[in-house]
Parts: C-alpha cells; sequence; structure tokens
C-alpha cells in the first residue's frame, strides 16, 4: 500500500534547507530507498516515493514557510541533476500503476507552477548536472532554468530515443506550450539521447541561462534574491506545522476526523462522505492561525486529498467515487465568506488554493463521480464544487418516508463563481454551461437562497431529482449499470467529456500528451518482451514493429 | 489496396440528386459491398469504401456544383438513418487500419464543416430513422440536425455500453464542444444504448429540430431552401466535371502529372516531389475555369491528396515522408497571386480550401515529415507551407559541386500568411515562431525577396542548412536515425509537438479523443479475445479487466 502520508524528518531523497527567504531542496535520492523491490534508484532517478516527498516539500513550503519567497531546487550529487523516473521501476510496473504514478508527478509539477503563479513563491531550478527526461521535465515545472556550463552538464529528454515512449510528464507540452521551444528544433531537441548544453541551451529557449562552475552558486544565490524581491509573500508572518493526517482503516471504511470512506467491493463504489464544521467559523483571519490545522476548511481539504490518492493508487477497481455530506451548509458557507473576504492574507489565500488544487485532482480522477444530495447533506459553497465536479449528480425530492429529516437544500455561494477555475481556466458552472453562460448569471443570482431539488434541477444544477420512492433503484440502478461498463471506455469517455471549451497547459498535459502516452503504454514496441522498456540496459536491442498506424 | 478514387457513376452506397440550389446525399450502403472480406454492411453501417464515396461527394458538390447552396443528408433505409462504423470490420481489422479509417472519416466529417462554413454549401441532416454511433456522428457533422418525431427514430452513442470503445469519429468532442451538450446529459446519453428520441433530444441539444413523420419531408425541404436562401453562393456559374486522377503505380514508384513519389523500402522513406508549373499562371479568373482540372494548383492538390492517401492507408511501414519540389518558384507564386486576388470568386475559393483542407491533412499524418530545398527546387509560396509542415527542414547551402544548378531559393508568399491556418487555427509560422512573434512579421516583410540557405536559416525557416560536402552524410544519418526510432514514439511525440498554442475542435479531436481512442484500440476490454468489439452479436457477455488506471 502506497501511503502518501511523510515529514521532512522522514524524507529519505530530498533535503528541505532555508536561507531567509529563499528555500532549497535538494534532491538526493537514495538508491536504496524505493518504494517496490526491484530496482536501484541510480543517477537520482526517482519513483512515487521519491515524489509523494516532493509534494509534501512544496505543500510545507507554502504553509509552513510564508517567509520564504523562492525556491531553488537543485540536486545533491556529483554531476547529475535527475536523470527522470526509474526506468525498471517504469518496465516492472503494471500498466495502472504506471499511469497513476504519471498522473501524480504531474500533479505535483502543476503544483510547483500554482505556487510560482499564486503563492509568490516563485521556483527556480539549479541545474547543476545532467538533467534527463523526467529530470528536465522537473525543472520544465519551474519558472527559471539555469544550466551550469562545465562542459558536461546538459538537459535531455532521451525518452523516445532510449526507451521508445514520450517524455509523458508534461515534458512535450512544456516544451513547445510553455518555453515555446521551436518545433523542428524541439524535434531535434527529443532525439539526441545526449541532450543540449551551454549557449545552444539558451538559444533554444531550453533553459533561460547558463553560467560556468566557478559562478554558478553565485549566481544561482542571486537570481533567488532577485525573484525574492520582487514576491507578493509577506515579509513577517507567523505559521504553523501541517500536522500528521491521522486515518483509521479497516477493510471496507477509512475514517479520518472529517472524512468517512465507505468501500462497497461489491458495487465497486467508494461512498466519500465530507462532514461539516462542527462549529460556526471564527470571526477573524488570526483565528484560522489560532485553529491551525484543525480549521475546518484546512482540515477536510487535507484529508479529502489523502483520501482521493489512497483509493486512485491502492483501490484501481472502485470504479465509482459517490460523494455525499453531513452538516450544516450555513456553516460551510461562513467558511467560505471568512476565506473569500481574505484572500490577501497569505493563508487564506494558500486554504483557497489547495481546495483549488484538490478540486482539480478530483476533476482528473479517472474515476466515475457522483454526488448524491439527500437529507442531512451540507453541499454549500465550496463543498456544491464537487456536484459541478461530479459526472452525474442525484438529489432527492423531498424527505425519506421513515425520517422526520428536512428535505436537503443545495446552496450555491462565491465559491462556485471564481475561486476555483478547472484546469480549461472556467469555473465548473461555466464549463457546464457552455451552451447556455445566461445560466451561469441565473445561478449567481440564486446565492443566498438555498434550492430544494426541484429548484435546482429546473435550473440546471441537478443530473436528477427522484423522490423518495424512486430513489434507491434508481441509484442502484445506476451503480450497476456502470460497474457493468468497461473501466477503459470510462475512463475514455469521461477524459473527453468533462473538458470542453478552452484549452491550457494543464488539460493538453492531461488529456493529450498522456493519452498518447497511455496508448504508447500498452505497445509492445516500448513495453512488449523485446519492447525499449523492458529491455533497457540489458544490451539487447529492441525490435519494433514498423508499422505506422 | 484501397483506391481512394471513384466517381458518382461507380457509387454503391450514395446517391447524389438535385432540386435546383439543394443536393440530396442519400446513404443507401449495399449490404455486400464491403471493402475487405469477413462483414457485411447491415444497417447502413460503412466501412473506408463508404466513407470514400462520401468524401468523393462533398468534393464534387464543392468543384462541380456552385449552383448548390444546403444539402441535405438523409438514409435511403426505412426506419434507419446509419448504424455507425461497421462493428465486424472493426472487430476484425488490424490496429492500424482501425486508425487510419478513423482518421480519414474524421477529415470528411471535417470537411462537411468546412463546406458550411467557407463554401456556402451547408449541410443539414435529415434524421429519418435511428442514428447510432458513427451514424449520429455523420449528422454531428453537419451544421442542422433534424429527427423524425415517429417514436421509433432516436440520435445514440452506444459504443461505451455495447462495445467498450469511445464514439471516437468526433462524437464526445462535438457533443459536448459544438453542440454543447451538458456534460452530465453527456454522460447520461452515452451511457445509454437506445438513444433519445423526439423533444428531449431537442431539449438536450442533440438535435435542432423535430417534426413529425406526416411532415417530415416537407420540413426538411423548407429548412434546405431557407438555408440555401442565405448561401453566398453564387446563382449562376458554369463549372466542370473533376477527371479522374491518373497515376501509373510500380513497386517502388508513382507517377502522376505533376506528383512523383519514390519508395525506398530499405530506409522507409517516401519521397514526394512536387513539379512545379510548365507555363506561367494564366491571366483572369474565367481561365481557370477553362483549364479545369490542367489548372496546375488544382491538379497538384488533387494528386498530391491521393498520394498521401494512399502512402497513409498502403504502405504504413514508409515512416518518413520527404517533400521534394521541382520547378520555377516565380510561376508558383503566380498561381498564387490570381487565386489570392480572386479569392470572392467560388472556384478560387474552393482550390484555396482545398490547399487548405490538405495542408491540414499533411498536419495530422502520423509519418515524420521532412522537407528537402535543393537546387533545381520551387518551394515558392503555397509550396513553402510544405517546408513549415514538415517536422525539419534541411536546405542546401549553395551549389552541388558536380551540377551547375544555381543554389535553391526558398520564397516566401502571401500564402504563409492567413489563407491556410492550420487545425489549431494558427497560419504554420504563427505556429512555428509562438514564442517569438517578431519573426512572423520580420518574415512576412521578406515576401518577394528569394531567400538563399543561409538567410532563411538566419530568420528560423529552416531547421538546417548543410552545404554539399554534409548534405549527404547528414541526411542520410538522419532518416537512418529516424527508422531505428520505436513507429508509436514518433506518432506520439509529433502529435504532441505539431500544435503548440490555441486549441480548437479540430486539434482536440485528432489529438485528445483520437489518442484516448487509440489506447482503448489496444485494450483487451474491447479488442481481447473476450473484449466486447470481438464478442458483439455472438451472445456472449464480454470480461472485463475491472481496474480502472
Amino acid at each position: 500500500m502506497i501511503d502518501f502520508r511523510t515529514h521532512p524528518n522522514n524524507y529519505a531523497h530530498w533535503r528541505l534547507e532555508f536561507d531567509g527567504e529563499v528555500a532549497y531542496l535538494t534532491m538526493d535520492v537514495a538508491e536504496a530507498g524505493g518504494v517496490f523491490p526491484g530496482y536501484e534508484l541510480k543517477m537520482n532517478s526517482y519513483d512515487i516515493g521519491v515524489d509523494i516527498e516532493l509534494s509534501d516539500a512544496v505543500q510545507r513550503l507554502r504553509f509552513e514557510h510564508p517567509e520564504v519567497k523562492s525556491v531553488v531546487m537543485r540536486s545533491g550529487k556529483e554531476r547529475i541533476f535527475c536523470a527522470g523516473a526509474n526506468i525498471r521501476m517504469l518496465g516492472g510496473s503494471p500498466h495502472g500503476h504506471k499511469v497513476n504514478f504519471c498522473k501524480f508527478t504531474n500533479e505535483t509539477r502543476n503544483s510547483i507552477e500554482d505556487a510560482t503563479e499564486f503563492s509568490g513563491q516563485r521556483y527556480l531550478c539549479a541545474v547543476n548536472g545532467t538533467a534527463a527526461g523526467g529530470g528536465y521535465e522537473l525543472a520544465l515545472a519551474t519558472d527559471y532554468i539555469m544550466l551550469v556550463d562545465d562542459g558536461n552538464a546538459s538537459v535531455s529528454l532521451p525518452e523516445v530515443p532510449l526507451l521508445a515512449v514520450l517524455p509523458g510528464t508534461g515534458g512535450l507540452t512544456r516544451l513547445v506550450d510553455k518555453r515555446k521551444v521551436r518545433r523542428d528544433l524541439a524535434d531535434v531537441f527529443c532525439s539526441v539521447e545526449e541532450g543540449v548544453r551551454g549557449q545552444r541551451a539558451v538559444e533554444w529557449r531550453l533553459v533561460d541561462e547558463v553560467a560556468p562552475s566557478s559562478r554558478f552558486a553565485e549566481t544561482v544565490k542571486a537570481r533567488a534574491a532577485e525573484f525574492a524581491a520582487k514576491s507578493s509573500r509577506p515579509t513577517a508572518a507567523s505559521s504553523f506545522e501541517l500536522s500528521r493526517i491521522e486515518r483509521e482503516m479497516e477493510d471496507d471504511h477509512i475514517r479520518y476526523s472529517n472524512v468517512i470512506v465507505d468501500l462497497d467491493r461489491q458495487l465497486r463504489t467508494a461512498t466519500i462522505t465530507l462532514l461539516g464544521p462542527v462549529a460556526a467559523a471564527p470571526d477573524g483571519v488570526d483565528d484560522i492561525l489560532a485553529q491551525a490545522c484543525d480549521f475546518w476548511s484546512l482540515a477536510v481539504v487535507r484529508e479529502l486529498d489523502d483520501a482521493i490518492l489512497h483509493l486512485r493508487l491502492n483501490e484501481p477497481e472502485l470504479g465509482t467515487l459517490i460523494f455525499k455530506t453531513r452538516g450544516d451548509g450555513e456553516r460551510v458557507l461562513g467558511y467560505d465568506r471568512l476565506l473569500l473576504a481574505n484572500r490577501d492574507n497569505w493563508l487564506a489565500n494558500e486554504i483557497l488554493l489547495y481546495w483549488k488544487r484538490l478540486l482539480k485532482r478530483v476533476d482528473v480522477t479517472s474515476r466515475s463521480l457522483i454526488s448524491l444530495i439527500d437529507p442531512g447533506s451540507c453541499f454549500a459553497g465550496t463543498l456544491a464544487e464537487l456536484v459541478f465536479a461530479a459526472d452525474r449528480s442525484y438529489m432527492l425530492d423531498g424527505q425519506f418516508e421513515d425520517d422526520d429529516a428536512p428535505a436537503a437544500l443545495l446552496q450555491l455561494g462565491e465559491a462556485s463563481f471564481g475561486p476555483f477555475p478547472m484546469g480549461n481556466g472556467l469555473t465548473r458552472l461555466q464549463t457546464r454551461f457552455l451552451g447556455e453562460p445566461e445560466s451561469v448569471t441565473a445561478a449567481q443570482a440564486l446565492v443566498g437562497h438555498p434550492l430544494v431539488a426541484k429548484a435546482a434541477l429546473d435550473v440546471g444544477l441537478l443530473t436528477y431529482a427522484p423522490d423518495d420512492i424512486d430513489w434507491e433503484d434508481e441509484l442502484r440502478l445506476f451503480l450497476e449499470e456502470r460497474a457493468s461498463f468497461s473501466p477503459d471506455a470510462m475512463i475514455g469517455m469521461e477524459a473527453n467529456l468533462r473538458f470542453p471549451g478552452p484549452e491550457t497547459m494543464e488539460t493538453k498535459i492531461f488529456g493529450r500528451l498522456s493519452a498518447w502516452q497511455n496508448w504508447i503504454f500498452q505497445r509492445p514496441n516500448s513495453v512488449g518482451t523485446k519492447g525499449a522498456l523492458k529491455l533497457y540496459g540489458s544490451g539487447t536491442r529492441p525490435e519494433y514493429d514498423l508499422e505506422r498506424v
């Protein structure tokens, strides 16, 4: 089982050090520290364990270090920056792990870009050795790439010639879309195993700056200081440590403080119930700091994030995630209001940004997503975004016959109209109503007006609103139907239906680059017994099916 | 061998009829008329042979029928519009054929949209029976969908529940991006085998209008007349018949009038040499009509189109296409000038639109594309677009030692600055210079100034400009290298590097939807011996690997 919870004290592969406003994130991978047996993490290559630590470090830099304004990524090895994803690990992994590993690493790289753009923590990469494949893709996720000019250090994407796979952790997309490398030069670059060095790397836009060994450290330091000086982070602020996420796990049940997950292995569903706040939101922004990790909005997003990652990697057969809520919608809206009114506070901003990233993680989770709005639920404000992230939403029309609980309400808040854009740059309601933008305006007018099922259905916010008589049968039939479909077809269908409208680098990476990589990860030319990924390092040349398809 | 040349007299599956300004394109597939043995084209299902006729009909409507201003697509069968791609054909086809079949059908549907948008021939679809899967996708390519409301006729995309594949001929994309069907309703729609009928189909935006059987024909006729009345096509114009494209084929050589293809099965390349005009362009737009299919710009684009399609479907192991030209660049520019100065003439417009579509077909051809500019070549104006469509371009710097032919010139024309956008909506030069838009402006200033290799290299128009000493070795090494790479990795790499910048429905269909479909076409859940595509119609239920990846 893969556990996503870690702490700098337990890092095996990264060092996190501080020099005033600048943090240094040093990759120094422990060769014997792989998550699975059968490979050694040589030459700063990585597996998901290495990336879990990186993800944790990026998160802690945001929450625990308001004083950090720029972050330098570098290597702790001599002459090697990072050799990318470990090839033996990839060669020996089942398809599902490869795909989910790539997805998680993509999300981590996106979180680095998100910190640069929205948290005032600008990342730069000091490539002090060879950066190959995923190693260069890591650099590509930062905002400024510096390459040591020592006749040895290079950046390269050797996946195609060496492994017959793609630079699939955003590499191809970031090359031409972020760094805007000319496409014919990109073609050359991706064909050259040894990569590009020195001034040519600057000319081709592959890096931003080169510096000789003798001046590399000082130049990096100077750039980091320059970037820090331009940051919007506060100069002095208190913070707190992200506590360990506690959870109790049984076979079919996972219990966090604010999130409960119930697994149904027969129907192949995981029901994720979010518990609303037990008390009203505090009055002021200082109270967030005081409550720290117990502040409801932060507590629940951390737990939900952990639950989703756990389900993705460790429960691949549970094809449908069902979102439910329990609690008081007004209180949820109170927490939203506190955060949204204080977006200029770094901590409130970070909590909102975390929700944005969590909701994006939900969007790209390749499970069917269903929201159930029933009596006792609190789909309000931020939590209502889970209704709009879902592939389908069901709301009970009225009460259950044998239950006194009043009919459920769906409560729209400002959370649905700006702070949480999807990867396509639109809000979930803008995406939902692409063909009728007036419905977004109409929905916005309903903020502050809790909606019963019929009303919510009428304005297009629900898929179905069955009554007590139909509820159970309708849901059961639907979930059985879903379980009967090919998981692959569902994945492809959902990936295409969820992101209409504009495209961004993010949607291109998850939608296009990943799809091609997944295809290649199925093809004998890379993963067959005579494929390049399997034979790498064996001395035997791969044998390719020569057809272009 | 698949031959793309046909003529209405030879159509087995379509009827093309005319009623003044309205054309009726009636699908009436001959069950026994499949291109391959082993399946019957029941229920108006199609294979590539059916689509070759459709593509030919759309083309002839544009060129041979200036008087046609709207086109009605309908079925000649009772109660069935079209059942989509033939499932037994798909189940029995090798991967490469499935992929190339889908690509060609996608291009044909795009050509229908192109005719509606740019040729003043608006397509409407009279769905006079069930339109399932590819049948509904055909309707989706038209601008206006009418569904008979007879309690039987429906539109559906049953691929996911029935076959465990995607509606991959643009279906998923057009559903949410063109018709802007709400994503949760799209999810429902794609899960319901029997589809949606009547008024609900209008409410969900799946069709534009329903009409009862008794009034269906007259309503269709009325709409077609309305659309025709709004068309920009000329009311009276002469035209000519598209003559049969003549070619001589030998094992390693194909000879058209203006295009020569040389196959090198060792290096796995096809060298496509375009011959420039043998005479200067005529003076006026009427001369185009007089020269008809012999008009150089039209003759060469038709031949090149045929050559590319032939290579795609019939020569899958030739992984690299090399573009060369022979002739007088000034003459090429003359033909360009004649066409561009007469864009308001329907025929000049059609020839330019054909070049636009041909160049897009080149862009999405999954072979490495190389342009070689050497002495005697005429890469000027429109032909220069092949340099910018290429993954890499090489130009000889100077002359060959043993040859008197003067050094080659690259001649930019207005053709590179507007009339031939790529699928992403940008010109090839805008795409090339995404990171330096000032280079597009600089290039535009060079129109009228033929460029020698060094000059072209300096302004970023070439990848390499080797001299006589290096030319042969450099090319041979490159082509050998290309031939040594995994074709799959090349396909994925090129699909991701060629289309930076904005995305459109077109790039989404070719880049994202197709990639997911190709992945699914590799997965045992659909194509394995117990997969849905293989077992369809056998009475045996498919067995699915239940993991989500």
